[in-house]
């Protein structure tokens, strides 16, 4: 199955024209995935090879607007461009984020009379005291709904802290497992791990059949890891006619952050093949990026070797580094810096750093 | 005093890569006002030779989201860019719409965490409900705000109708009056109009001093129209000595509509220097747009009539026309189409059609 990952933002704060706001797609199969939306979200979508109406999950890791202001407008675009099926009603759109997201949806989409085609759910992640300073919380009065639902909403669940592995279960389907842990932030943050099952090795039925062994219960003994002895005396080991396991990929994909918070995010990201961490500020200007709950390229490289991860991808840059394509000999701030920067922390560790540049496609090969 | 007209967005339903959602400012003297807000409105202002520091006041015309969804994360930008005055409290931003759109902006700056570095207040209009189809109107329930006002809200004026001009009075400051009329459409929806306060002629004191005679009486007797005996006897004309009035001018800008409502608009618009209206589909498409609420050339170009209006600009063009620099010879859909629909519909009365454009400059020169 082919996996990629395409970057449609890759800015902070805000979107500019030379870098869009926060917004990434998985996908997997034709299937999209979208995390995070800020502002302009489906302009940039336009303007890549993936198609809206494929987004079939939405996962926010906070809400800060240069993350979610994108997600209304991205919503009613995805229903333009789907086509009603006259038999069989859409599937729910399932949407995941911290709590105050359902209310967002539906006072945004509320007001302004906009109609879907498909059915959404907002299953809202609780969020802890430990995830941001007292200021960033949000009241309960503020992230209450009251009121109907929209017209179009089903109601989501309500995704608690499983104390056990510090990780939110957001669901498990036949491909993949998917995660959330804890980050800290000026507001609650959350990050998101896509683990894919492990593709069990395959019993070589056709090495079988020429050995003259016919499907039956040695067949499940040979799966199981057991040796078969054949009518002619050979003994058969299992591994001679297994055919390898095939690891599941891991991507992990962080929202702002100054720090990991608990157990969650190392457990969950262990040996991730991609880690995507923001880098806002460069290394000199910690202290300012840690006072706005963003990190740099030293702290989100910690991140990565705690994590033992493959591949660091930086993301979420200060508008004030321009993409790599558009600096000019003497600009003040390269973004390369930040590539560097990342690079030295790791240096011998064998993780490899990518900068993700707006419209930037890495593809997720299988593990062998 | 300069005054242009620039169009960040002429798109109807989304923004697309090569039309922006609806957005446009009236520029006075490096004051900026904004007439609707639709998502990556911020962008387009980046791109274009406006500052978003300098935008003091926002209407929307409507709550649909291609004219709404950009304000939240335009007022955070907006925010950022300017500087702060650390002897003096900011002015409040002044922002105009219909009910619903304070509560839309409380709960999205709320829930974001947004804070702005100037204080904001939503004046409301009344909504009526000839304004749009009985679905279009906002239950009481999902417009009233409960809950505190944003840290940097300050509370607002509701505005109703006047039923003696069939319009709304918005404010007056020292150089205009700007009103606002009933549109029908799905939704309700406004029209606004900026009238520049006519500049009396001013008496030339220069002249009269030639003449042998100081400021006193007689010079108001002359203001007022008079005529005054000077003391060689002299019969003098209070047009002799009078420069000539310069009357104000009128933009107009109309949001979405498929018709005007009441005797309002005519009377705000008449004899308008710029009637800005929409026109999404072209005239073979009549049915369809009055089925959304919509106009066409036709439909606009009779509305112009009615103003007695100098100039009529046509924006808001569904999304399958592309600008007339992208088009290729052969597209089905030629936006000069929709030009030629107005001009015919306007043969002989005399009124300019102008197609707006993203990033289109009009600038609106003094009547004399
Ligand atoms: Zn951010
Ligand atoms: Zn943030
Ligand atoms: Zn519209
Ligand atoms: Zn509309």
């Amino acid at each position: 199955m082919t996996m990629d990952l395409t970057f449609l933002g890759t800015g902070s704060a805000y979107p500019s024209p030379h870098r869009g706001a926060s917004a990434l797609v998985l996908r997997t199969e034709g299937e999209c995935w979208l995390f995070d939306c800020g502002e302009g979200t489906q302009t940039q979508l336009m303007k890549s090879q993936l198609r809206a109406s494929r987004i079939t999950k939405v996962f926010i890791s906070h809400l800060h607007g240069d993350h979610l202001f994108g997600l209304p407008g991205l919503l009613c675009t995805v229903s333009l461009q789907t086509n009603p099926n006259p038999t069989q009603a859409l599937p729910c759109l399932d949407i995941y984020g911290p709590t105050g997201l359902r209310k967002y949806l539906r006072v945004t989409l509320g007001l302004t009379g906009s109609q879907l085609i498909f059915p959404y759910a907002v299953h809202e992640l609780e969020t802890l005291p430990d995830q941001s300073p007292p200021e960033g919380q949000l009241s309960f009065e503020m992230t209450s709904e009251s009121g109907a639902l929209h017209p179009q909403e089903q109601l989501g669940r309500r995704v608690s802290l499983d104390v056990s592995t510090d990780c939110y279960m957001l669901f498990q389907d036949k491909r993949f497992v998917v995660k959330a842990f804890r980050l800290f932030h000026r507001v609650p943050s959350f990050g998101f791990c896509v683990q894919e099952h492990d593709r069990p090795g395959r019993l070589n039925t056709e090495l079988l059949k020429e050995l003259g062994l016919n499907p039956g219960p040695q067949y499940g003994r040979l799966k199981a890891g057991e040796t078969v002895t054949l009518e002619n005396g050979r003994v058969l080991l299992s591994g001679e006619v297994m055919e390898e396991a095939i690891p599941g990929r891991k991507i992990c994909i962080l929202g702002d952050c100054s720090a990991i918070v608990g157990d969650g995010p190392l457990k969950a990201c262990h040996r991730a093949d991609i880690l995507v961490h923001e880098a806002t500020l460069a290394d000199e200007q910690q202290e300012k990026a840690v006072e706005h709950g963003h990190s740099t390229p030293k702290m989100a490289a910690a991140v990565a070797l705690a994590c033992v991860a493959q591949k660091l991808v930086l993301y979420h840059f200060s508008q004030r580094y321009k993409p790599c394509a558009l600096q000019k000999e003497g600009d003040d701030d390269d973004i390369l810096l930040l590539k560097r920067q990342a690079e030295d922390a790791l240096q011998g560790s064998g993780v490899d750093v990518t900068l993700a540049e707006d419209f930037l496609t890495l593809a997720i090969p299988l593990k062998r």
